[in-house]
């Protein structure tokens, strides 16, 4: 008899492999309950949305729902998964007020993460919002756009007329950002671009934390250029309001006047529904899985940013919640649900993100303290090398951070920042970690050489030279 | 006692040997016979010379004599070597009609290339020229530029008073490029940037055949976009005269006005030298030697053009002449002269080329002749995939070409051609083969993706993913 597969968030994940099984076992039912109304979309994108460079969120969309129904996948939207039996095999679903029950023979949890929102007095207020889901874009570019300045109908398209309510009597001038995490300067200049006077306060010492402090020197400084005041060391106590509205932040003892306030401090992975039912969750507070994505339950797999992944340099857990990651372990698991076991692959924790004009990537350990607590004896090398050849017009520095293990020479990660060919280079760190190769073979690669793209050494080879004669 | 090392040749493989000798064992002897004025320069940055994007010849050059001269490094320029005798350890060099000897206890042949002339009728005409050394750039760039119309020292400088016999008494409209590969292309480029017509004949069915017909024809229809006109299948026969200087080319039974001509048709080893002292060559007709550099002879040693190297995908000498090879090889000789036996590094043979708007990359084995000569059983797979997230703007698409062994599933190479994120898109590939991966392994690396630099699954790994499918 044809099995059943059920799966649990209609995003990257969860449709990946919804796909992968129907096309691989085409007898199995899948069944895919959504509780929102989007599935298969880019969050990534929404950014550039808010920004304007994408017009409608429909551009997002990578496949729509009649397009999973012309592929027999059975998706039900606006079902919300209230309950898992793993014992029973079966679901529950809440939709319309009313209650389905839905048994399954595999399951696939893919719920995602949510917008962590600290709890900052007057974070409740009119005017403030985070950016994790497409209603929240909707959201956020509404309110940047007058009323009356619009049709009607501009922002409905498959939405409801509820985004009327966040078309703004009055645009905002200035938008202070809480957390300069990718998000957080994704934004920053989305809403430079729209004009606003941009306030980013980070707590740490300094933004995007996973990329270390060298390169994230080079970032402020970059978003000082470009007209973003950076408030480091400094935690957002209260947002203060004006009948209603947001009127200000007061942050590190000052104030500062903002009439918008954008939350973008991370995300938490959506995993009570899996705790619930008695799903183990790992130290990360992520669903624990292995190495085909199975959790403590056969049958019941995680997947996507609800879901811890395995890291191939700490050879630990990991929560790392990214598309791709999400992508790959979902369509993995649609492969073993439909007969043909195949892993979901490690990750390594490779990042890039575009900041105005500078492209910031990472991929690795680089923090010293997570490399000891893997058991290493990190050692770190920082270089700068033109992006092009010496002589070539129009080339710029790059700034590579490399970091290795002293006895073995392992390499463990590295940074990369620059203005140009930065997010496809840290590709070939990570390939090379994957590998498990030491800096000497790093070195030692052959890589592509012509003056318009790289200097005859590429600069990801000088760090790997440097560094290694450091080991020495 | 201190030892002595002779290094044949000035470029990238014998400056970087010299330098490193010198540095890493201070009281060695470095000495360095150049029979030229040039050393350690560019070459690849010859056809941005021409075509006027770098100003001046010492542009390219990226460390002067009297740099290395500070250094400690005893460089002769204008010495030939004419003679290595590798039982009595001496070489004997010519400089200004005198006759040197230099005794040496190691010795590096670091005589690189040169360009090869077929034995075309009307080769030798004024107007014909090549593109290799520094020399032969002056001259082509000279024959651009009407006798007169520049002051007598602009080309002067370094270089003496030959130039101004190549200035023209009249500028020349039209060219004709014998040979598609990398030099023929990028000149391409750089004549019709200066306003020629642009012939390109090329005697195979396709240009730039080490990347595959695939790759090619998408370069050709650019090509042709561009308004160069390509020739395939086609071979020159004859270069007319009138005057004694080119009026047209011969070729495919066809005649057409040009006025210049470049041979551009590969480089053949300087090897002769070698092979009289008794030094093997190898089957490619470039120096045998071993994975330190090392020759038939104890102490000998050869790197860059005119040397071998081991292909690690077909692990079979190969000779690749290209700059970063040549560098390495140069750098660990060195290292291992001074006392610190270094391996000088597998290739992989990746390359790339700039032709107008184009990237063009490749690695590894990609010819099925070839990989099945390696022992394989070669399966190739082509997909066309956007270098951005499909939503975001100004993405263009790629072309991956990836090939790999049957039974094993082993990665063996693959072509990439783009608009943007080429070059260093293939290195991933490129240390996907250092490390001997399948390409189940590649599918599943953890690359960097955002939207304005990737789609979530890159193209790399989307070529892998197909390519997996294929072989199952």
């Amino acid at each position: 008899m044809a099995r059943t597969f059920v799966v649990i968030g209609g995003d990257a994940a969860g449709m990946s492999a919804a796909s992968k099984a129907k096309r691989d076992a085409p007898d199995t039912e899948v069944v895919v309950f959504e509780k929102g109304q989007w599935v298969s979309y880019g969050a990534c994108g929404l950014p550039y949305y808010v920004k304007g460079e994408i017009e409608t969120l429909d551009d997002l969309v990578a496949m729509t729902p009649e397009q999973f129904a012309e592929r027999g996948v059975d998706l039900r939207q606006h079902h919300e998964v209230v309950d898992v039996d793993p014992e029973e095999q079966v679901v529950t679903a809440v939709h319309d007020g009313e209650t389905v029950e839905q048994p399954y023979d595999d399951l696939l949890v893919a719920t995602g993460a949510s917008a962590i929102v600290p709890p900052i007095d007057g974070v409740d207020l009119d005017g403030v919002f985070t950016l994790h889901s497409m209603d929240s874009a909707k959201k956020v570019k509404s309110y940047l756009t007058q009323e009356g300045s619009v049709p009607e109908d501009e922002f409905l398209e498959g939405y409801g007329a509820e985004v009327h309510d966040y078309l703004t009597a009055k645009t905002p001038e200035s938008v202070g950002i809480v957390g300069g995490g990718y998000v957080g300067l994704e934004m920053a200049e989305a809403f430079e671009a729209r004009g606003l006077d941009v306030h980013v306060f980070e707590m740490l010492p300094h933004v995007l934390a996973p990329f270390g402090p060298g390169a994230a020197e080079t970032v402020e400084d970059h978003l000082r250029e470009q007209g973003v005041d950076v408030h480091l060391d400094t935690t957002v106590e209260r947002i203060d309001e004006e009948a209603g509205r947001v009127a200000g932040v007061e942050a590190g003892g000052e104030r500062f006047d903002v009439d918008m306030v954008l939350v973008a401090t991370g995300v938490a992975p959506n995993a009570d529904l899996a705790a619930e039912a008695g799903i183990e969750l790992g130290e990360t507070g992520a669903i624990a899985t292995d190495e085909y994505g199975e959790t403590n339950y056969d049958d019941v797999y995680a997947a996507g940013d609800c879901a811890e992944a395995h890291n191939a340099v700490t050879d630990a857990p990991d929560h790392v919640p990214l598309a791709l990651t999400a992508n790959r372990a979902g369509r993995a698991i649609g492969q073993t649900v439909a007969g043909d076991p195949t892993p979901v692959g490690d990750i390594v924790g490779t990042a890039v993100v575009k900041v105005f004009d500078l492209e910031v990537a990472r991929t690795g350990v680089i923090d010293h303290d997570e490399a000891r607590e893997a058991g290493y004896d990190p050692v770190s090398q920082e270089i700068t090398a033109e992006s092009r050849a010496h002589y070539y017009p129009g080339g710029s520095d790059l700034e590579v951070r490399m970091t290795a293990d002293r006895e073995s020479g392992k390499l463990l990660g590295a940074s990369i920042v620059g203005h140009e060919g930065v997010a496809k280079r840290i590709d070939t760190v990570a390939t090379a970690l994957h590998a498990d190769m030491t800096v000497d073979e790093v070195e030692y690669l052959d890589l592509a050489y012509a003056p318009p793209f790289s200097p005859v050494w590429d600069p990801v080879l000088t760090a790997a030279k440097v560094l290694a004669g450091k080991l020495e």
